[in-house]
């Protein structure tokens, strides 16, 4: 584990990589749907290229992992579904409930497509695997996915989704969670159910 | 579904945005690894702002979709397992088997992590939710996943990995198939089972 982050810069880093990170979220939208002439894409790649030679001119050889702040925050900036850092990740906001549920609002667009003007089955998979996966998370001690079950009932449309998630029964190493995809219509799109490990402590 | 692209056009565009994709590409690892000073980070946020608002000045209002090109091709530029203008994706390159499998070779870094070190476990379903998908894939006949099981019996680690996926059976209009991600061991870290739907043509 790294040494913790003081809280100060983390809230610096924080308010420095934020709007970066969106910025770069448009940016991946907009390689897919630009119809822009050649030379502005031609420029555009220069300009790129020069922001990531800025970037890469000092950088951490290890991905972000998860790291703790000196007043007991906890890190996940390189995650792929809620990471701030991270530019693929929508990012997932999850909302805990006080019953061990979990819950994310979340809007997809261009990016996130498998068949056309939907959201790609993997995606759907993706964004449940953490939401069922956050109802198991206790504070330093991560679950792990161990199985999961997905049944896709109806397409899921690229725009404003409600992922949720609820705990179905629990151990101490184990939590059983299901949970759905509601489109704006309020149709399930997709159902799944998961099983979700706790490692046991390094004694 | 839209006109066809010219096939010359495509491979005129293909020379432009695939290597602009791999450059957002490393941009996104960048965001996530970066340690560079401030000002340099200011820097590069805001050529990205520039080089989005060069892409930006024309864009289709709509998501990539599926379009075929005039020589019978089909441009999926768009998808985010596979897409060449998607720089979510890491891009699979999908092998086809005479026999109906499918199998794709991949290295994912830092923008794909969940737990630390590892792929995200809803990374590895998205992986094979596409490559289970792709079995059952006809020209003009996209399936739909209808279920999809998934069972982590490994860790994941970053770094190179094989996805892979065959038929067990098959109907008209529904593909069973399994598939598995196998570490550079030859450890297999995740199995699934997938059912794949043909939706009947338009009568």
């Amino acid at each position: 584990m790294n040494q913790p982050v003081d809280a100060d810069e983390a809230r610096h880093l924080e308010s420095l990589y934020s709007p970066l990170t969106q910025s770069v979220r448009k940016l991946i939208d907009l390689v897919i749907r630009s119809e822009a002439d050649d030379e502005n894409v031609r420029q555009a790649h220069d300009l790129i290229e020069q922001a990531a030679h800025l970037l890469g001119s000092q950088v951490d050889s290890e991905p972000f992992g998860v790291r703790t702040t000196t007043d007991g925050g906890i890190l996940t900036w390189g995650n792929v579904a809620i990471g701030m850092r991270n530019a693929m990740a929508p990012p997932l906001q999850v909302v805990h409930g006080r019953d061990g549920s979990a819950a994310a609002d979340v809007t997809l667009g261009a990016p996130y497509e498998g068949p056309p003007g939907h959201v790609h089955g993997g995606v759907c998979a993706l964004l449940l695997d953490h939401i069922l996966g956050a109802t198991a998370h206790r504070p330093g001690k991560p679950a792990f996915t161990g199985t999961l079950t997905l049944r896709y009932v109806a397409p899921t449309r690229l725009g404003g989704l409600r992922v949720n998630a609820w705990v179905e029964s629990e151990s101490e190493s184990k939590t059983i969670a299901v949970g759905q995809i509601t489109d704006p219509d309020g149709v399930v799109t997709v159902q799944a159910e998961g099983i979700f490990i706790r490692p046991r402590a390094k004694s």
